[in-house]
């Protein structure tokens, strides 16, 4: 391998991919060497194109190709209802199991002081004038129910109440510590439609 | 998703690498847009890269980053031995796991009639035409022990008995229907020590 300078690289660089250890990624790097240059080259173009052109929603701050998000520039989505997730696959993950029609916060993250993460890093400034401004009726905490998911929620539910915005917090059935993208569209459509007021 | 044309296109990208379902294409794709931009601009770049620069040698037909690959033009390899493999992953198995000190040529696949590969596709006739000029005195056959890879293997022993070059094949211990590169250096080297006359 080390007559494979590029190849070696190849296999390092693989690695990034969550779940992909050094085995997987010599098979990954072998298999699109030998039988899939095609399928290679565009899998380089477009996770280029992807890593330059996907940009934060500047008001919802979830993924997006324009600066302002296909949800948030929706008229027909209801701004009273506001949901709290920790990341753009929350909101995927919701817009596909349920029939949620209001609009979205993404932190980004969960309050961890210890990683330096805290309340500006998740945006929660902006999240605390969005709630004093914008007609927001409900507010819906959809963080992970793991304990810096429970604090962040809690963080937040402060600050909608000193808005006088009410609060609910999806249902739990969503597994302790589990992702929300790795949840079944049931369960999770179940733990949304059961939110209850905090 | 339909609002995030590029992000749906890199999901099925990712779908390209061995392994991937939806779900962990999915995954990946939002593990790099949202916590690790560097990493994905690093692999597009490095994929790019191999995708055009790694080539076959024209002397083996193993990957390679020069005409010639660094074990064809290493003199201090053996000419008189000669390793008949299906992938250039088979080579670095080898290398990795045993003393081998000979030289190989890499198939590329195994011959397969109804998908139209025929002894032309895997450079049967550049094999025979090494094997009846250059100084080789063991052809070593490591073909995978599939039924098409003893096929190829018949077929390649066929043209070393022509040429009067003695033929072995190492020994099965190599899990039948598994891929070279996936047995563990152990079996492997016991295999290749336990090769037979064929
Ligand atoms: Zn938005
Ligand atoms: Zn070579």
């Amino acid at each position: 391998m080390t007559e494979l300078p590029l190849v070696s690289q190849l296999i390092d660089a693989l690695r990034c991919l969550p779940g992909v250890g050094p085995k997987s990624a010599q098979r990954m790097a072998f298999h699109l060497l030998e039988r899939d240059r095609d399928g290679g080259r565009e899998l380089a173009r477009i996770l280029a194109e992807a890593m330059a052109r996907v940009m934060r929603c500047r008001k919802c701050r979830t993924l997006s190709e324009a600066e302002l998000c296909a949800l948030c520039a929706n008229p027909r989505r209801d701004p009273s209802l506001l949901c709290v997730v920790e990341q753009p696959s929350g909101v995927i993950a919701i817009e596909q199991a349920t029939d949620y029609r209001g609009l979205y916060f993404v932190l980004g993250g969960r309050l961890s002081p210890l990683d330096g993460i805290g309340p500006d890093q998740l945006g929660l400034d902006v999240l605390a004038e969005r709630l004093r401004g914008d007609g927001v009726a409900e507010l819906i905490l959809a963080t992970s129910p793991t304990v810096e998911g429970g604090a962040t929620a809690q963080y937040i539910a402060q600050l909608a109440a000193n808005a006088g915005v009410g609060v609910t917090r999806i249902a739990h059935g969503v597994p302790l510590g589990g992702d929300l993208e790795m949840v079944d569209g049931g369960t999770l459509a179940h733990a949304f439609a059961g939110r209850r007021a905090l």
